[in-house]
């Protein structure tokens, strides 16, 4: 039995695209002491794959021959550990392949009354990055607007809703008419900013008559800029992505209101990753869950049939293409 | 008798210089009830000064005509009201002038055992911005790495050596070999980086072989953008000023490491202004006023005297003429 992979094969020097990896067929790994094999069940694809890409990040940096990295959701199929049972849902860093063979320590264990699509999303590393990164870097208060960018993909949909649930007035920035429409008919977010459509400053202008408190960053470029320039007093960016210069060979310069802005209006800027609340999962995954299934927080997903199809999904991730979480079901 | 004032009376497009002042003297200025008149004994120069002549910050935007802004020290002339006495030592904005009527709630009384020199510097604004900039937004940890930019100005010399007092490694950014060599010898600083020499980035590291986990910065520019580069993790930068750019008739575009390094190295980055602290000034003047008397912090002042002086002063310290915090005697 042999074990599909898709390889990191070549550089990309501006927009990802199949080509830039080669699928492969590896032999089943085999199991040390205190090693667990795990059956991928869903793959998940995320702005961050592209950035692994560039060089060093907050993880090392990927070389062209290694499996492609990433997130999943699996069964446990064969266990060298007395912490997992065949059987088990777990999710951990399988990277794209069929079949991973990992130490106990690296994997979570999952509740299976929830989806997999769940866990991978609302309920995994999706839905705790727009959690921690929304009420602990942001730290909204009832009645301030929060902006958020990238609001029609997986974490900015989840984050607007969260400053939604806290009481907020929410506006989001996405591309095109249609995903506006859908972040504020589908998910509640009270006004769309369509940066596709040019005029962003003046856009987030009128979207935010009161100002910016909390601006939820998956983007940084225009939508950074204008934020900073519409931020009140004392103002926080919650810095998660910057999924703009992800799919560019050299980054753009940094916006002009730092550190002008900063200095007169008391901003706090700040990066999070989320593994740095990891011992804080399970409060989070609970107060999640419990949004679900109250039917406060939508957990919209998209489920890309086929794990031949990985590289020209996470191509279509970077052309604007999903709304909500994207994942592959291998 | 005549008060003799300096008009904000014209905008520099650049480089500010006496061209865009005019000495006038006006009549002496009145006391309503509440009132105090004050004789302006020592006048701050401040980088800030050019900033509020580019528009609104913290304050708002000086206009053409108006009496230039600044902090001063001054003596009580006459008071109407109880909370002042004449020969009271006291503080405020008194604008670049002899004499000032201003309400009593606006001014503060200091203790006439502390020369006025350090009234105006180590123990007013300029000191107090360095404490809270340094140890409420920096947060050094013993044994970490402080870069300061600045650091023969009046702020930067006060925060490089507050960082020493709690047990950092100290690095310094300043003009010519001059400056670098009085911060290192005079001030205790363990190292300089002349960033008129430069190579900005490759000093920095040099300098800094662990990294930097704490950036005081006063400048923006070059060295904000070498800072973000060399900055370890949960680095801290305590944005103060931003005066690179505050003598250029544009600014320049933002440190291309923003939002990128701030999110992969979640970094967080600050803007204060010093009023906001002014709760807690007694505390922080006590530590500074002790600090200063055990020999463990140096107060260093330039005293221009004549107040004639006050425009050519200011344009010598963006010509980086002066060490530490500068002044004129009226």
């Amino acid at each position: 039995m042999a074990n599909r992979q898709w390889i990191y094969a070549r550089k990309p020097n501006a927009e990802v695209g199949p080509e830039h990896f080669d699928l492969r067929e590896a032999e089943m790994p085999r199991l040390e002491s205190g090693d667990v094999l795990v059956r991928s069940i869903l793959l998940s694809l995320d702005p961050a794959s592209r950035a692994w890409m560039q060089g060093a990040t907050y993880r090392s940096r990927l070389n062209p021959g290694d499996v492609m990295a990433g997130w999943g959701v699996g069964e446990v199929v064969e266990s060298k550990s007395d912490a997992f049972a065949p059987g088990d849902v777990v999710t951990g860093e399988y990277g794209w392949q069929e079949f991973t063979a990992t130490p106990a320590r690296k994997l979570t264990k999952h509740d299976k009354q929830h989806k997999p699509e769940h866990i991978l999303g609302v309920l995994g590393i999706t839905g705790l990055t727009a959690y921690f990164g929304m009420l602990d870097v942001g730290r909204p208060r009832p009645g301030e607007t929060v902006l958020v960018s990238g609001a029609a993909g997986a974490v900015g949909s989840i984050a607007g809703q969260i400053a939604k649930i806290a009481g907020c007035r929410v506006v989001g920035t996405t591309g095109g008419a249609d995903k506006c429409k859908w972040i504020t008919e589908e998910l509640g977010f009270d006004a769309a900013v369509d940066y596709k459509a040019g005029g962003v400053y003046k856009q987030v202008k009128a979207a935010c008559p009161a100002g910016v408190d909390v601006y939820f960053d998956n983007t940084g470029g225009d939508v950074l800029s204008a934020a900073l320039a519409r931020m009140n007093l004392f103002g926080r960016v919650a810095c998660c992505g910057n999924v703009s210069q992800y799919n560019t060979g050299a980054p753009a310069a940094g916006p002009a209101g730092v550190p002008g802005f900063l200095v007169t209006k008391r901003i706090r800027m700040e990066g999070f990753v989320v593994m740095d609340f990891y011992n804080r999962r399970e409060q989070a995954e609970a107060a999640l869950a419990e949004w679900v299934a109250d039917g406060k927080l939508k957990a919209p997903v998209e489920v890309v049939e086929g794990f031949e199809n990985m590289p020209s999904a996470l191509a279509g991730m970077f052309a604007g293409k999903n709304k909500g979480k994207l994942m592959v079901r291998v």
